[in-house]
């Protein structure tokens, strides 16, 4: 086995630790040799070929290990996962160690051609690649069965005896970015290159989008605040401010989808191939055989899943739906009671309680969109799902379809069912106030200041004269080793996602909505760069071409906000004045107006193009290129048959 | 140069004439020699290595040649292609030459494994990518020009000294599948395998969609004559009709994709790579430098395109939609001016004038749709698309827009405007069936007709003893080069259009569209499979793996039709006579329905899958294991480069 360092060791020169693995306390000896062995052991023995030390803490228990790579080895990795990286000719190529002399900035010397955040990502995918050969179980585990090509790190989580891998902090690294992304004070981009180098890509695109999205809104609220500064009623300001809106908001998520292209092109995520999706960790099922890959792995079946899906998980879900409403109405009393209230006593304090239901209501609403995320993730986790992204789908899904509601239906109701066009406004407001505010508190802030007090605990038992730069390495490892595990970029959008809806969905009743929601994205570009800095572990690096499911879920929803602004334009006195005569007119126009914008928006959405014309020819010219080698080794081998 | 036949030459058995190839009278001598020369040359200097002999006809004229090739040259140009094929284990694979054993029914004698459209397909693909090498011009013609790269067929054919290139039936083949495809009367499918293997995927694929679409039509016609018979007029039989056609248009839409791919599955288009696209043969520009290829090649500027088609072809395009608006006012006085007629006479003769001016105005707009046609194509071609595809897409836009407005601006008039429900009944149903009877008469009976007076002419000519059958060679060929030539499947699915929209957009008002429009399509197959063995050309087969944007229409059309359907049934009496108080509850109403079932249909395109599960799990299984080979060898170079 590996030598071991001990508590103050400075490390060798040719091992830099990327990666750390924690096993649970008291794992058997023989499991940890076992273990150790496959990873330090030659690929061609079905082994990962990477390097592995124990790290040896105060209490002389050896259940965390460093793991890192030669550069060799990680530049063999890089092709395995697939990486694309600029060339000399600045073309994005798939990187292949044969052909690396033609990749710019690559030197036998430089280890910094791959990020570390790369790196980090080529070790997590050789070791969950790492599987078992002829082992029928986990050594000194008899009940973690193994069978040929399991892969022995997901067996090792599910059955606890890994506690975690995460990737370590570069402490320089991350000093640096830190000070580049929210350390000064400065308006202007993010770095976001250098945020995609140290998190990679999955989480660059999220503040990218982020940042995008900030921007896009800015024109909406400059245009919404002097309705609000010069109490605009006029018809003709209102139709034009929703026109505009709703015309606006085709037009930011088509030219998202250019420039996330742009961004990933350059990153080099656009090109990659994707790999061979593995079955989640949490799937579990009976031995059989994969009909695709014909290998012996569990196998579930799919009527079993359909069976669960809508027999138990679709009745909860309405029966959620069915609460939230109820929920909703109770609001509706409260609000009454407190106006009850307030036209008895007419007294400051009576005015305040007024926003006392909202608000009420409002942190009702998220404690409630809390609880059903758990519920939604324990539903679509025993739905067994087998492919990750399965998962995610249905685990969004429900998600949104809750959240939606829960956080749309009361507007909704006061909107089309009391007609009470000052209250909408109000509600609104609070609601979109209080959501905001509690989640930039419940998001960052408490976790960062509980970071914070442990840190200090922390040190104070490890060393208590030393400053933030200089912890040693067994110091950093057990620091981060506390931290919170960040869980992906999920709840980042829905929070996007819930705000994009009030802001568009009721824009033309309150248009200051979209300057909250600027003033709000400001500051959560902070908190969110200050959460992935500092108060959350380092999460592996995720390399993604686009943001997924989220820009349907966006598009969906402008679809949406079309209906509802045409109907409340068609509510509002203004343009009932328009038609003394008919009710009939103003609905017929009203639902010609909306079926031309819908019209609009499509024709739109299909005429704009999904990649910008530069990124489409480079696109074209690498697919003109392997078609002309492909044709070429072709031609080779039929001028050689027919010479015959 | 390759010995010549003689009039009545029986062929050598190694040489199965495939191709013809009609050069214009008068070529010159050295061209045709050079041109031979490229054809039959061998692939490593260039040529195609394809067998070519002249055909004499009986004026001795020497300008038609027979073009062949060796079986083994067959099997490596579907390697070229990229054909598709059954293996041992029946999955479907890419075919190469190393690996032809594993291949269903292959032995190097059997020279059946390839079918003859395949060959046709190959020998096509091979001529066209006959390109020149360092040719500045078409020896002899010195205003033909050439560069390096540019296809020589392309450029024979535009400078007019090819007249064309067309395969030759095979006229065993041709009388089995005739027999099995319409000579006899029984109730049943069409044989699409074997016209497959005759005409090629597009071809079989129409056929296909043709069927299905006639069967689809079924429920809708079964349903819909009880509503004629009886005469129901209730509102609650109304509603139920107009929303299972709605949703009954989705699901069959949806589920046409899922035959679709398990028949192109079986027929291997599906797992086709796209080949790289050459420019089509009528662009033209400056010598530049394509982005794309690096190749020197006429680039004709963006811009410039743009400009023409923004502000020639749209004009153009705005000014006809004008002019068949005008026609259709004059349509409406007519139609006046017959009412009157027919009021002040009341005689049979009157009434019998009521169907007069529906009837010529839908003689006027196939007219008017068919000289639109042609100056949709010419412009499209003068808008100079590089490539055929967007040529294509170009060309059917402009149709599609044009014929929906010509087709359907009439009955949208009546309906919404005018508000009469019998006139829109009565002008729907002869505006149906006349342009049924036209089509039919027009597309295949007069062509039939025409065709045959000409063969009997020409076979009196030739040698007026002998049967259809035992033509000579020679006798085919001429016969056949007479033949028109067959344009593609665009007419056809336009026409299955336009009938689906007299089914679908009004369907609530005339349920009998639907019985008409299946009695067509079992005539349509029949006269369309008349066509293509009788009157046309053998056309090229063409694979291709589904109807391509055809889908996107009939969708298209699917989503007017809940609008229409849903407006039609909110203005119908009944409807109406439920809301006695409030005429804006009724507008509400529909309106709410209308979104509801888009919501539905949307919903329903989303969740039915496009590929059903087992064609789904062999498209994954094929990935899988590209990417395993792949990995694997990675992996042994990794293990080797880590060795070192």
């Amino acid at each position: 086995m590996a030598e071991s360092w001990s508590f103050l060791d400075t490390f060798e020169p040719n091992f830099t630790p990327l990666v750390v693995i924690e096993l649970a306390k008291g794992t058997k000896e023989e499991t940890i040799e076992w273990f150790t062995k496959r990873i330090v052991d030659k690929k061609a023995n079905g082994g990962a070929q990477l390097l592995v030390k124990p790290l040896v803490t105060e209490n002389g228990d050896e259940n965390t290990y460093l793991v890192g790579a030669s550069h060799l080895r990680l530049l063999l990795g890089a092709e395995t996962v697939g990486l694309v990286k600029e060339c000399n000719d600045n073309s994005m190529r798939t990187f292949t160690y044969s052909s690396r002399k033609t990749f710019k900035d690559f030197a036998d010397d430089n280890q910094n051609f791959l990020t570390m955040a790369e790196c980090q990502y080529i070790i997590k995918h050789e070791l969950e690649n790492l599987r078992a050969k002829d082992e029928k179980m986990i050594p000194g585990y008899p009940q973690a069965k193994l069978y040929p090509g399991k892969s022995i790190v997901r067996r090792l989580l599910t059955s606890g005896i890994l506690v975690q891998i995460f990737p370590l902090h570069d402490r320089e690294e991350l000093k640096k970015l830190r000070h580049s992304w929210y350390g000064r004070v400065k308006v202007g981009y993010q770095p976001l290159d250098e945020i995609r180098c140290y998190f990679g890509e999955t989480i660059a695109l999220y503040f990218g989008f982020l940042e995008y999205f900030t921007f896009a809104l800015i024109p909406m609220a400059v245009i919404g605040i002097p309705y609000y500064v010069f109490a605009w009623e006029d018809y003709d300001k209102y139709v034009m401010f929703a026109t505009f809106n709703l015309l606006w908001s085709t037009v930011i998520l088509e030219v998202w989808k250019r420039i996330c292209a742009i961004m990933t092109y350059r990153w080099g995520t656009l090109l990659m191939k994707r790999q061979f999706e593995e079955p989640r960790p949490g799937f579990h099922g009976v031995l059989g055989i994969n009909p695709i890959t014909g290998r012996e792995e569990p196998v579930y079946s799919s009527i079993k899943r359909q069976i669960r899906i809508y027999l138990v998980s679709l009745p909860f879900v309405c029966l959620c739906l069915y609460f939230s409403l109820y929920v909703m109405m109770i609001y509706f009393d409260l609000e009454q009671w407190a106006l009850d209230y307030h036209e008895e006593n007419e007294s400051n304090f009576s005015s305040l309680m007024l926003f006392v239901p909202s608000i009420i209501y409002a942190v009702v609403i998220e404690i409630m969109n809390r609880i059903y995320r758990y519920a939604a993730e324990f539903l679509t986790s025993w739905e067994n799902h087998r492919l990750e992204s399965s998962y995610q789908n249905h685990l969004i899904l429900k998600v949104l379809v809750f959240n939606f509601l829960n956080c749309f239906a009361s507007l909704f109701y006061i909107a089309f069912v009391l007609f009470d066009m000052k209250l909408l406004r109000q509600s609104l407001a609070t609601l979109l106030i209080t959501s905001q505010i509690l989640n930039q508190f419940a998001e960052s802030l408490l976790p960062y200041w509980l970071q914070k007090r442990h840190k200090k605990r922390m040190k104070k038992r490890i060393c208590s004269l030393k400053t933030d730069t200089d912890l040693s390495l067994v110091e950093q490892v057990n620091l981060e080793k506390e931290m919170g595990t960040y869980f992906g970029t999920f709840d980042d959008y829905l929070e996007l996602f819930l705000q994009f809806g009030y802001v568009s969905l009721f824009s033309c009743v309150y248009p200051l909505a979209a300057v909250f929601a600027v003033l709000n994205n400001i500051t959560e570009i902070y908190s969110d760069a200050l959460k992935m800095c500092r108060v959350y572990k380092r999460p592996f690096a995720e390399p993604t071409a686009n943001i997924g499911v989220w820009q349907l879920a966006f598009e969906t929803m402008s679809v949406i906000s079309v209906v509802t602004n045409c109907i409340l334009i068609g509510m509002s006195p203004q343009v009932n004045a328009l038609f003394p005569d008919s009710k009939m007119d103003l609905i017929l126009t009203v639902a010609l107006v909306e079926h031309l914008l819908l019209a609009v928006k499509f024709i739109m959405a299909f005429v704009i193009p999904d990649k910008p014309r530069d990124i489409q020819i480079k696109l074209a010219k690498l697919e003109f290129e392997s078609l002309e080698a492909l044709k070429q080794q072709q031609m080779k081998l039929a001028a050689e048959s027919l010479k015959e």
